[in-house]
């Protein structure tokens, strides 16, 4: 199953040029055939096309249908972008698969990179989005330092901070977190956290925690993580 | 931490070439620096240098100790190899991260890749397993076809088989599994199994298993089967 993507349909009701090519070009649709779309907004719009332009083809909606959501609550992860580019673009690319709302990356003080292309990202978001058949795009925020993402989050029920150090010390976050509500985990650069922002983030209520015995790259956490609460859930759904 | 990896450490007491290098170039270790070497079969060693040479850096071995592999059970997993080998490349090193004990690339009816370049995989593991500080070395078995795969695990007590369609007759893989058994579990290509593999894995006591809801990627699916198989393990460790 395809269906393309076209953020402004409701007022435009067109599909944007990239889409317009791989509608009538690669897939060869053709007048009056019937396509879906989503918005990246949360919804599926079913469509006629009324005229098969590669450039912009034209479309009438037939139907809208609310997408809903196979997870209860917001996921929202915080990532000190790992050095290699590459990494950050699949983490990316798997965390929008498997399902989450919000990705904010984040600077740390030992963040070795501080800067990102997000229009790069946000096609990588895109391109998931579709092929896991969601129909809401994950937001992705601005590059926020660790402080600013630590008060952002401040009000959220289940707020998750995952580190390397005294790894003994701290819970899983298999067996602590609770399905269905609001949760944010930050995972941080491969210098791992400085004391002084593990300290910060404690004393506003973030819960250290371990994701498993083995030490794992900072892209691989995230994914993790956000797969844990994916399990989690669907134990108790 | 560091470990460097010498798989015939025990007879030569020596690490290898590439090891060498970055021992006593890029670490700059001297003699009679303590460093600690694994074999990739489940034992750490403390060595000391006694010959620090970049070609070929000499040891002597002053402490042996079993590794404790931190999940009860053996993990393996079937994976048809995505069409970009890229995909491949770095499911196998998360996998091998995460944790799992064999890997099996399986060639299906619908498999649009069958070869492999086993060397560079084997580099990918032995990486990931040095970078998430485990002693042992995953099995990377060669290409199986489909059939001999279903065969070869027959005895193993947990089997599954995870496909996309008529996903909604499926249990979810983490309500379904026990912790601590030995599991296999097998991911198909793109285009999924066909019909009679689904039918030949079902009647060699495979159980279909559902991921989520979400449609994954080849490699995104095998990725978070993985983490459940951990993440279940967890929760009753």
């Amino acid at each position: 199953m395809i269906r393309f993507y076209s953020p402004n349909i409701v007022e435009e009701q067109i599909l944007p040029p990239e889409e317009s090519l791989h509608c009538v070009k690669v897939l060869r649709h053709k007048e009056n055939d019937i396509i879906e779309a989503i918005d990246g907004k949360g919804y599926i719009y079913k469509c006629k096309i009324w005229d098969a332009d590669p450039r912009c083809t034209k479309l009438e909606i037939i139907e809208t249908t609310p997408w809903i959501k196979p997870w209860k609550g917001e996921i929202a992860i915080g990532i000190a972008p790992p050095k290699n580019p590459e990494r950050l673009d699949w983490v990316i690319e798997k965390i929008t698969e498997i399902g989450v709302d919000e990705i904010i990356p984040v600077v740390c003080q030992r963040s070795e990179r501080k800067n990102l292309k997000p229009e790069r990202l946000e096609r990588l978001i895109v391109a998931a989005m579709k092929q896991s058949l969601k129909a809401k795009k994950p937001i992705l925020t601005a590059l926020s330092p660790f402080n600013e993402l630590i008060l952002k989050y401040n009000s959220w029920p289940q707020k998750f901070i995952a580190y390397c150090d005294e790894a003994k010390g701290k819970d899983y976050l298999c067996k602590i977190m609770r399905p269905g509500m609001d949760c944010i985990i930050i995972i941080g650069p491969e210098g791992d956290f400085s004391k002084s922002e593990v300290e910060l983030a404690i004393s506003n209520g973030y819960i250290p925690v371990s994701l498993g015995e083995c030490r794992l790259r900072t892209e691989t956490a995230a994914l993790t993580a956000v797969n844990t609460f994916h399990v989690i859930g669907g134990l108790n759904s």
